[in-house]
């Protein structure tokens, strides 16, 4: 994999992004690489973007850099992952699970990758469709998760959850949410989760504040369907969010189906990153 | 403490209610006590309501007893706790941590309390102000709990929690619950929370799914007031929750202060009562 | 599969085993089985004795029955495990995660499986080793888990935990549990730990109340190698065992590598049996 | 309370107490102290030591100085609660939850504890007496905790809990941990408990990696007498813990008495002392 042409992404209303996002400009152009502004790029930043190429997208880029959060980055992996392209993550000052690269290293670390001294990491992603009788819903890609939750109630919504036909589990609680190991450590692991490693082929169910003390994380096959439906939403409309976007309100007559998507994130990582590293320095392991 | 006349409360709708009133109405009225129907029962059952009396609560009825589960003891006991008037609560089958008696045991029960054979419990309330500037927008009784929670959002909210002036946390979480130690097998106790013995002066903190490991319940003096703001909506107006009933959508300029209630639920129980024995039975200890 | 010589196993010392093996016993043989009994069975019982065979065990048993608790079945399993033969559960009243099948249901059960109406569910066991310098300690399998714990100490010992040679983790804790996906409603359940699909190719890392509230439960591949050693007793010798039974006593020079066994445990169920409702049975799902 | 005369703790062993004890020793001097050196502390250090006094710990020092972290302080505090004398915990770096001056600020605070800038706050201790029929084997005092915990097995221990004659609850569990509010941030944080005000008049009864996922922690009333029995030592000799220091090998026929000590640890801050600054600077609540 060689990297001539690059999509540079980053939301101008995080402090610091502009700046970086026009040094990274500078930097690659002198390299002699292309460089095409993408979606949430602001408009002040000039040059090439990405949505002027009259090409497809594979055929404009390599490879995707994120400037920010680990937000921005799940927002341009949904992106990305249609056409298996891979993606490298920076970030500004306060390391994310999904930008490894910090700003302050961003020359060092790239020229390592565009010398091809990097190695790549196939990420999982969840395909979730949501049906109301024969009504296709929403049919969307999410590489964290993806999760339903009550509305404007205060008490417990029950689901009834099952893989294959085979009834799992009904549920009373504030939602559930369903992660991939790149999930594992965001919302599903504030519900108790466990943290799965990313080359896993497996998804968490994981019951938010469920009723039921004995209702613990599951972790199951990605491979199986997963099929939710509620049975009682406690009188306000539920809603359902792909990688912590609101996508739909749910009025209860709705079948939620996920298991793996065909799509995948592909993570670019210099040599010296270390997955547990990130978790020891995320999570306070010291 | 002598019962002559008696409330009797529970919901139509439940299956049970109206034949165990019915009952409880004929069996109290053969034992010459006065019998009053109170505010959520059904008017298919005939018989003086409190609603008709002329004269103040306290003057009507000595004691209420309510049939069904924890919900309606809530919100009787909100209302029997302005008068300071004790509480008798029937279960229909399954047992409640407030209804304590079962259906089927109830004439043998009310016999022994009814003959002086029993004790009173007292349970501390919350009392919770909400301030948007200086316009007071609700002042309310707790009985459970009180919880702020997000709006439609799949982003955290952030709360500044203070007490007596002082700065405790700063929380990132889907809410924060606060619950006496009734509520503290309520829905504190999904979210992490401990179980706190009954006549604890204390109240529990518990934010819900905290984006910080390190953010474990507190377990506070009931005599602090606690105050918090949300000072991150996420994007969606929060709600603010009193015994699991919705009582105020929250913008963010609110102040919710938080702390015990000078009134009080006062529980009769059977001497035979054992509150470990309820906690045992309704969580799984055996 | 076809079942024409069955080794029973019991652990005489449990009420009720010794009845409900004479019972199998005379049931076997009344359809034409032989019928062997197996090593933790009583004396008192007579026929024919799995050791007293002079035929390896293969060539004298197609499969085994265990009367009892989840403890003799996991003794038994890694018995049959070297040959790969398949095992029944049977329990006397109370389910367990393993023994399926309830002593009243026993004939029926038993005659379906007989009937060829089965199915049968491989489960993964652990392979563990156990080296202090170049001498080997221990080499063992496991079925639920193995684990080490600090010995007769109030301190946390200390670990440090690589895997491929990486650097995962140093935790100080209480112990450190590996699990398989059938020891994940185990010990590590107790833990914190979550509770994996049974076909899955994982296993847990679970931290025994670790000091840093970050070191959640780690779910990883099984076919990598774990490796952990201990740094720091804490002034005690620790524990190491093996699926819950005491294997050795650590002080602090071993290295204990885990990962996946080559054997296989494999169970025999009924077409009715489903994970997920006993599941929902133990753990009181509701 | 003015301090005319200091005792000076600290463990020799741990890197830099020697010279912040010498520092110490002259800064005192200089401001006309008496300083006398306690006992955990090096012979290497010379000056006038506190077992060479002739008079009552009292009559000899009126305040103790610990250098190091929580052990030492847990160490001298038991000995300081026999006379009431007031604490000061100086940290040699890291924070702890009771040595919370730091060594590179202890010129400055205790300038401004000398001069009566100061609050004082008392923390509740546990007494903890064990029986073996009529003999008393231990009757001690703790300020973080005590604890039992199963020996060289690898199942369960079980316990009856009673308080005031009155069962609570029989747990299958590694053991028990009771914490006073100083002790819910050490062991029993680890278990799962909350974090209780200092203030507060309660105890924390948390069972460790309990078998039933319902046994959650409770939090009691410190005025309440809690008794223990271990009805099911599951094959080894259990341990009995205060403050962390093994303190007894138990076989089985013990009853362990816990309630509040009449002692008291009394802390002494300076007036920018803030509990919750060390809770999130400690617990990473950022």
């Amino acid at each position: 994999m060689v990297f001539n042409s690059v999509g540079l992404f980053g939301r101008y209303q995080d402090s610091g992004v502009e700046e970086t996002i026009s040094h990274l400009q500078a930097l690659l152009k002198k390299r002699g690489i292309n460089v095409f502004l993408g979606d949430p790029t602001a408009n002040e930043i000039s040059g090439p973007r990405i949505e002027d190429s009259d090409k497809p997208l594979p055929d404009t880029i390599d490879v995707g850099i994120v400037v920010g959060g680990d937000g921005t980055m799940l927002h341009v992996a949904r992106i990305l992952a249609d056409y298996g392209l891979p993606l490298i993550g920076i970030n500004l000052g306060r390391l994310g699970f999904l930008t490894d690269i910090a700003a302050d290293d961003v020359e060092e670390r790239l020229d390592q990758i565009l010398s091809g001294d990097f190695v790549t990491e196939e990420r999982s992603m969840l395909s979730a469709k949501v049906n109301r009788n024969t009504e296709l819903l929403a049919d969307c890609t999410a590489l964290n998760d993806i999760f339903l939750s009550k509305g404007a109630t205060g008490k417990l919504i029950e689901c009834e959850t099952r893989i294959g036909g085979q009834m799992v589990s009904r549920t009373r609680s504030d939602g559930i949410i369903i992660a991939t190991p790149t999930g594992s450590t965001a919302y599903a692991l504030s519900a108790g989760g466990p943290i799965l490693h990313p080359a896993l082929s497996a998804l968490i169910f994981a019951p938010i504040c469920p009723h039921s003390l004995g209702q613990r994380p599951l972790v199951l096959d990605d491979k199986s369907e997963i099929e939710i439906r509620i049975v009682n939403l406690a009188g306000a409309p539920a809603n359902f969010f792909v990688d912590g976007l609101l996508s739909l309100s749910l009025n209860g007559d709705e079948t939620i189906r996920v298991k793996r998507s065909k799509k995948i994130t592909r993570l670019v990582h210099t040599k010296s990153h270390n997955h547990y590293s990130t978790l020891s320095a995320k999570l306070g392991w010291g």
